[in-house]
């Protein structure tokens, strides 16, 4: 697993509200299916409803408010092939985590599995061919054609 | 506000544990008081006890386990001067973050403070001498000469 962070990707009850609250600190983004993606340095922040995440990431419906054991962040590690993100779930169920969604296509054309680490904090491990990753493992967040 | 993150940290309940977790993954940290650092691209991956990193940002004690509002994960921006700092603190809480933990000197000889966005999702807003912030915001982790 090298050393890389993809997207960090943010719960929010209200998109409208929580994409109001980054913009009015100057950040710009993308609207696409009731996502926000900014573009912050090489990686993507991502707004999305908390409880869509959760249910992404393999935790049910239980454990998506706040005051639960969902944290409401998820760290994304994106991969340049379907091989590699099995391979980096087997490696990191070996090291102890738990995988709380085996791998399996995505609606959005990829593939992609997430774990929990040894205290919960979730990570998408994804094969996302619409976002380039470039040689060094920044991630360039596609142009949608929205605002 | 420039749309870059500097640090993600993680809370951890056993430092050891979690420090392994990502090194049997491939992962390469320095330990520094009791705070493992990453270099992850261009900002800091941290795994830091969950409770010093809830108290850190001014929530108090009771909202520092998991199942609680805190959420385990705090993102930092670091800035390049102190009075960089106070002014988005206020910008930020202008825009209806909950400033947590007002801005202040912090043990490691920088200034920091500390937000809540809509969501609860935490930012610490820092001017840390010691972390070199390159032009285009990227970051590198110091040598502390530890391993």
């Amino acid at each position: 697993m090298e050393q890389r962070v993809t997207l960090i990707t943010l719960g929010v009850a209200d998109l409208g509200r929580s994409r109001a609250f980054y913009e009015a600190l100057g950040w710009r983004g993308q609207e696409v299916e009731e996502t926000v993606f900014f573009q912050a340095g090489g990686l993507g922040v991502v707004l999305w409803g908390r409880e869509k995440l959760a249910l992404d990431c393999g935790l049910d419906g239980a454990g998506t408010g706040t005051g639960t054991g969902f944290g409401g962040v998820v760290l994304a590690h994106n991969l340049r092939s379907p091989d590699e993100v099995d391979a980096l779930l087997a490696a990191a169920r070996q090291a102890g985590a738990t995988v709380t969604k085996p791998a399996g296509a995505t609606s959005y054309g990829g593939y992609a599995g997430c774990f929990a680490d040894p205290d919960g904090h979730l990570w998408e491990i994804a094969h996302n061919p619409g976002f380039l990753l470039a040689e060094d493992g920044t991630v360039t967040v596609p142009d949608f054609g929205s605002l």
